[in-house]
């Protein structure tokens, strides 16, 4: 490992997993390590009830997973983003207010210090008040970084300067972002990733399912995706997910087809809501359905694109590296890279 | 123990729990026990893979529970409803057609023979064959054993024979069932007592959450039934569970009120479907709603009543002890008493 050349080591740390980023000048990934480390299994693997024992638990991790990479690069800034930042996790960092520009976020890191002195800036997370309040950590540096890489290319020519896109951040915890610009105007969260792992680990439907296929079956996810838009506007989400055992019983859903069923069943009824959602909130001037860019795992991006087709959303763009981008575009528009500044110097 | 006055052991063993009855003539019950020895537990608790070692599983169980019972009365009759009938329970027994006559309940029992030679009758479920096909074990027991209880008091004068009433059987699994006279024509699955639980056990909503209250706190019951009211239909499911976790950011929802708050989402959810569902399948000269009876564990059934009150059916009878009551009338069905007969025989 060079080190002269590593300039940031990034983290988004999220609630199911911990991603690790080591990258070179102009933002040029040179290393990255992924560990089933989220803030769930961290909480779960300490048994601590109190905040200390909590801290001490993530910087066991952060050293645990990334201490090479500090030792061999110790001007190196470092930063985090994701729920590493909430209440449940190493350091809660207040959330900024919906509506914002995305502009603003670099200037409003927090951080905390490791008790090795090294200092780790945290990307605050975003908070709408509305009747029912909604929160995001870590999209919001997704969706940093799909703006920065999307160029604006997927905005149609008619696309008007005042008119919303939807930015779809498919995950544990699904975030669908209205964008006008650069700036973020109202967002929503689908729990669609955890409530699936879920069903499947710990419900009586997971009891008949088999994993055993590596490859995405589409068939049955998209028949899922057909039964979501029949049925559960009717018979709900709570009696729906039910046809997978029930479709399994007689003999019409092998076990090899109810994992990819289900998960139709519940991106179905994910993007089911979103076009109920943007009907509602669509501008009078502004009548065709709001252009798509699509940021996260690309296996999962792939569904969400099938079922978006299934309602007519055929115009869909991809973001590649969204998140990396945005930790790297956070990290340079918070000032952390100028050689001599005050964090290298703390860092050091 | 008097060795003669024990006429039938039942049980009532489903997806989470095992109940054990001991009945005297007149299907007066002498004895009850209940255990956390449902199927999902006994199957987690054996490795059994193959059929043999689940069936002895299964057995054990039952030894364990009821033995006591059995060698103080070896002339008892014995006979079981619930999943313990399924494809993942003791013996699998196939299913019986919807539409059905309750009164043929009876006359179908199946029946599993011990290693001890005790021979166990086991009541058939049901299935509804439709797009999404549908199933139940256990809650056929509980709509004979409420057919029984309920002498009709609970039906408007005006109702006719012709008219369907709704028999409501809250749960792991919730099931609506469809009733005209003693026939059941229809009925609907919600997953709803299996999902509340996984949502606390198993994802983000649970970690805020403190169960240290023992009384419900129906004023967040109410709320949580008001919000999916509001909101389920347009935000769907997966999005509007999430104010648990967001309403307790912002300080508008204590832990202490969260399981309840949660409680009254998906309750609120399953009765809201309900409604819509009974609209749709409303009977031309029917206009108004159908009359309700509700069976199951007191408390919930409570819940159900309030969430059922929110949308106007104020109108909801309970009939008392359905399972045993439906336990005692399908053995009397079925011929398991007279004294010499053959079955008496078979099992001393």
């Amino acid at each position: 490992m060079n080190r002269d050349s590593t300039k940031l080591i990034a983290l988004d740390w999220g609630t199911s997993s911990l991603r690790c980023y080591r990258f070179a000048d102009f933002g040029r990934v040179l290393e990255q390590r992924s560990f089933p480390l989220g803030i769930l299994q961290i909480l779960r693997s300490s048994l601590a009830t109190d905040h200390a024992e909590r801290s001490r638990a993530f910087e066991r991790a952060f050293s645990e997973t990334c201490g090479d990479w500090v030792d061999a690069a110790p001007r190196a800034a470092l930063i985090a983003s994701g729920m590493v930042g909430s209440d449940l996790g190493w350091r809660e960092i207040p959330y900024l207010r919906v509506p914002i520009d995305c502009r603003r976020l670099g200037g409003s890191l927090g951080e905390v210090r490791s008790s090795v002195g090294k200092l780790v800036h945290i990307v605050p997370g975003l908070m709408e008040l509305t009747t029912l309040p909604n929160v995001m950590r870590g999209e919001e540096t997704q969706v940093v970084g799909a703006l920065s890489a999307s160029s604006r290319h997927f905005l149609p020519e008619e696309f008007g300067f005042e008119d919303e896109f939807l930015i779809g951040l498919p995950g544990t915890h699904s975030k669908w972002v209205f964008v006008r610009g650069t700036t973020i105007n109202h967002f929503e969260t689908f729990m669609t990733g955890e409530v699936y792992g879920v069903l499947c680990e710990h419900t009586i439907l997971g009891r008949t399912m088999s994993h055993r296929k590596n490859e995405a079956d589409y068939s049955s996810f998209d028949r899922g995706v057909h039964v979501a838009k029949e049925f559960i506007g009717e018979n709900g989400f709570l009696s729906t997910i039910f046809s997978v055992r029930t479709l399994g019983l007689v003999g019409d859903l092998s076990p090899e087809q109810q994992p990819d069923y289900l998960s139709g069943l519940v991106i179905g009824d994910e993007i089911a809501t979103l076009i109920r959602l943007q009907t509602k909130r669509r501008d009078v001037q502004h009548t065709r359905r709001r252009p798509i860019l699509l940021a996260g795992e690309s296996s999962l991006c792939a569904r969400y694109a099938r079922a978006l087709a299934a309602y007519g959303c055929a115009d869909v763009e991809f973001a590649a590296n969204a998140t990396e981008r945005g930790l790297w575009s956070l990290a340079e528009q918070a000032g952390l890279f100028s050689s001599d500044s005050e964090e290298s110097i703390k860092n050091s």
